[in-house]
Formats: C-alpha cells, structure tokens, sequence
C-alpha cells in the first residue's frame, strides 16, 4: 500500500472522527468548546500530511514523528492541542501499515528506543496536554530527558509507566486491542447505517465498555465510570434525542471522554485501510 | 511562500467552505444531499494535496492539474463530483501563488494553451458535471477534442466562450474580481465574527450580488434572481433564523447556488494565504 495512501487514510480517519455528531462531550461539528473548535481539529488534519506520510515510508522514528505531528498540528491550528493523544495512536500503526501490516504496530511500540523517548518528551514544549506526571519523570522537568537517557528508558517503557492511569499507554501495551475492536465495530455497522452514525455507535459503545482516562484523570473514577454507565444506558435506548441529551448534559459539565475519541480516531484508520468506501 | 504551505492553505479553505453553516441550498456540515454527503467533501480535500502542491510547484499545466485534481477528488469522494468548479478557480490561483502572487493569476489564464483545453476536457470522463455544452463542442463528445486541436482554441478561449453562462469561466476572464472581492470582505467580516459566520455572510453577499449561474442552469434566471433577492433580504435581516428558513426553503426545492460556494472557497484560499489565522 503506498504511503501517500496510508497517510490520507489517516487524514481522513482524523476528519470523520472529528465531524461524526453527536459525539457526546466532546468536539464535533455542532459544538465547539470556548477556544477550542472545530476548524482547529479540520486544520491539524491537513498539517500533519507530511509527517503521516513520512512515517509510512519506513520512517521507524516513532518518537520523533509524534513529535513532529504534534509540532505541524499545533502550527496549523493556532498553538492547540487537538490530537496529542490521537497521534500517539495513529503514528505506530501508520508505521506498521507501512512496513506492510498495520496488525503489527505492537512489534513497532516494542521496538523504541531511548531516543524516541526523548523526542516524546520534547512534544510536551508544543503544546499543553492534560497529563499527570510520568512517575517520577515530569514532563515539564528538563532533566527528565537526562534521566530517560541515564536509565535508558524506551518510550515503550515510559508507555508501561503510564499505562495503568493513562488509556492511550494501555493501546501500546495491551496489542492497541481496543483501536482493532473499534475497528471492527465501525465495520460491522457501518452495513447498517450512516459513517457518522456508524461512529457515534463505536464511540459510545467504547465509552460504555471502559471508563474514560481522560474523564478520569480531569475529574475521577467515579464520574467516569458514571458516564460508562450513562453510555451504556444511551446506546440501549437506540434513540437519537437521548444520544443529544447525553451530549448536552456532558458539554454542560465540561466532561470530555478524549481517550475514548482518540481510540475511535485510530479505529477509524484501520477500518478505512481495509477499504471501506471512505466516505 | 512554499509549496507545501500553499497547497494546506487551499485544502483548508475548501474544509471551511464546506463546513461553513447554514449556508443556503448547499451541502454542509449540518445537511447533505441524497448521494453527495459532507463527508464527500471533506475526502476529496485530502485527496488533492499532491495536485494542489504540483500547481504549487510552477507546474504551469493548468489543464491536466485541474483533470488531476478532478480525478484525485473523484477518486476519494467514490466517484462523486464534489468541487470541479472549486478546483476551476484554485488551480490557476495556486499557480499564481506558487510563483510569488496570487493576484497574477490573470497572466496564468491568459497564458494557457490549446492543451489545456484538451486536458480540461479529458475531466469531464471522470464525472457527471451540471453543464451546458459549450459553444459547438460538446463536452460529451470524442471529437471536440480533435476539433480544439484543430482551431488552436486554448483553454483561455474556451473560458471566453463560456463566460456568458458560466460564473466560473465569468472569473476566468474577468480577473478573478469576485474571488478577491470576496478575500476582502472575508477579512473585513473575519475581525468582527468568528470565521463561520464570516464565511456565511460572505456567500450571502456573494449570493445577493448576482444571480448564481448553476441556479440558472439548473433552472432559469428569474429563479436565480429570485434567489439572489431573498440573499439580500436575509442579510438585512441579520437574523440567523431567518438565514436557517432560507436554507430551508432551497434545500426543499433542490436549488443549490454552487458556483456562488465555489467562489467562496476560492477567496477563502487567497484570505488564508494572506497570513489570517488558519482556523
């Protein structure tokens, strides 16, 4: 598959994740939150064409390509955060897709380096991302990068350090077992219905199986698992007005369920590799 | 400016566009038609990158880049046509731009050759376009190609012939003036506005100004001016319902001012170029 190929499959992943509506609680084409909009996540998409592309042209520097990613994300859409978590995702399975096999991102994940750590921690100086320290090695400390490289800690490493609190490091240890299960779900119904509504339904049915990392880190356990609960109950009213009242109720909160989205954002990308229409 | 800045700044432009909501009679983020969804938009915009950066690259081919564009588009909107007229008014600005002004992008129509006109022609196999024929050659048929050889006719000429009816062509030989003046008041409108609703009242401006020439096609002129009235009356409304009842009412009778929302997306690309904000 040739890469140019790959890296539009991942643009696009990124637009349609984005604009499928209503995705409750967080950014879609109906709402945007106060300084964080929509046209920020349409115009990061575009920018990180040639980083995508680069990465499936066996550019093994998972690291650095995060790095790079988030630099051209935030360039291009105003200094904000849009996809920090997204790319985490996206960039090793856009390597192994390129290696031939988007199956094998966990070899990818496995095969990183101290320097890719390093590179990581540097994309914390783009942008503002909501994270709690990575045990003792703070992202905002600039000898953490000293200590990475003392230890000689992979960022495969640092991913297992995070993976107990943080829902993106759980995909690099765990197989990305929940972008691969998103990916099957939006495939399946998609025969049904609607790409949105096929992606409102993996969302929510993603949220209903697991707590938020993000909810839960802003907030705590409690409300996440109350918004698991919350999706679950929604997805079995198989009403769209219960899907906007959840909606409503979180954007009211401020409660946003970004983990959940990013997976859905990597489901995506696998599902439109396998050649689904793409729109 | 490089390339690569100039192509993400048309991709942008034509993700604005279409997202921008509610504008009257056309797809966007918020309705879609029968068999031509907004999703469709956004993958066609991923789609031309390469094409867009080639134009940007003082590839001086009109002609075939914009039969690229059009095939590229096609190719990742599953065979719709989502932006030929929008990709008639951006190519010969890229170029333009890619040579250091986009305001030359008159020397870049004049300067087209009876090749351009055969490739230009050669894009009307990839796609079902709303269009009359033009002059004696009918763009359905095989020979027009021979026949345009034969006479020498440029691509240029080809516009001229077609201006009459055309909005698109109208800006080919009368200096691009609706795309810039519609750059002008999308800036002038961006500082008190957020970008949505810059890029709505632009097109209602657009929209009130003239008759939209695929209304008129599509059905007459006193349709189209009656079209353009109600933009008008909307307008001073200043009333977002009454921009919504209009949107409405055009939606329900199929009338879709397309030519109107592709010289929005061309005067978004030269508003972007000009170092406003991407998002």
């Amino acid at each position: 598959m040739n890469p140019t190929h790959i890296a539009r499959c991942a643009q696009i992943a990124m637009l349609l994740e984005v604009s499928a509506t209503p995705k409750p609680g967080n950014v879609d084409r109906d709402h945007d939150f106060a300084d964080l909009r929509y046209e920020h996540f349409l115009a990061s998409a575009i920018g990180v064409k040639d980083v995508f592309e680069r990465a499936a042209m066996s550019d093994n520097k998972v690291g650095s390509l995060i790095k790079d990613a988030v630099e051209e994300s935030t360039k291009w859409s105003g200094g904000r955060n849009t996809h920090f978590g997204t790319f985490l995702l996206l960039v090793p399975l856009i390597v192994a897709a390129g290696k031939g096999d988007v199956y094998t991102a966990n070899d990818i994940v496995h095969n990183t380096t101290a320097e890719d750590a390093v590179e990581f921690y540097k994309a914390f100086k783009c942008v503002d991302v909501y994270l709690g320290d990575i045990d003792d090695l703070s992202v905002k400390d600039a000898t953490s990068i000293d200590e990475i490289r003392r230890r000689g800690l992979t960022l495969y490493d640092i991913m297992q350090i995070s993976a107990e609190r943080d829902g993106i490091a759980q995909e690099w240890v765990c197989d990305f077992s929940r972008t691969f299960a998103g990916a099957r779900m939006l495939t399946k119904k998609a025969e049904d219905m609607s790409m949105n509504d096929a992606i409102v339904h993996t969302y929510l049915a993603l949220l209903a199986e697991r707590p938020d990392a993000l909810v839960q880190k802003k907030f705590d356990l409690s409300v996440a698992e109350e918004v698991s609960r919350e999706a679950s109950a929604v997805l079995k009213e198989k009403n769209i007005d219960a899907i906007r009242r959840f909606d409503d109720k979180l954007v009211q909160k401020r409660i946003n369920p970004g983990t959940t989205a990013d997976i859905v954002a990597a489901s995506l990308f696998v599902h439109l590799l396998e050649g689904d229409e793409i729109a």
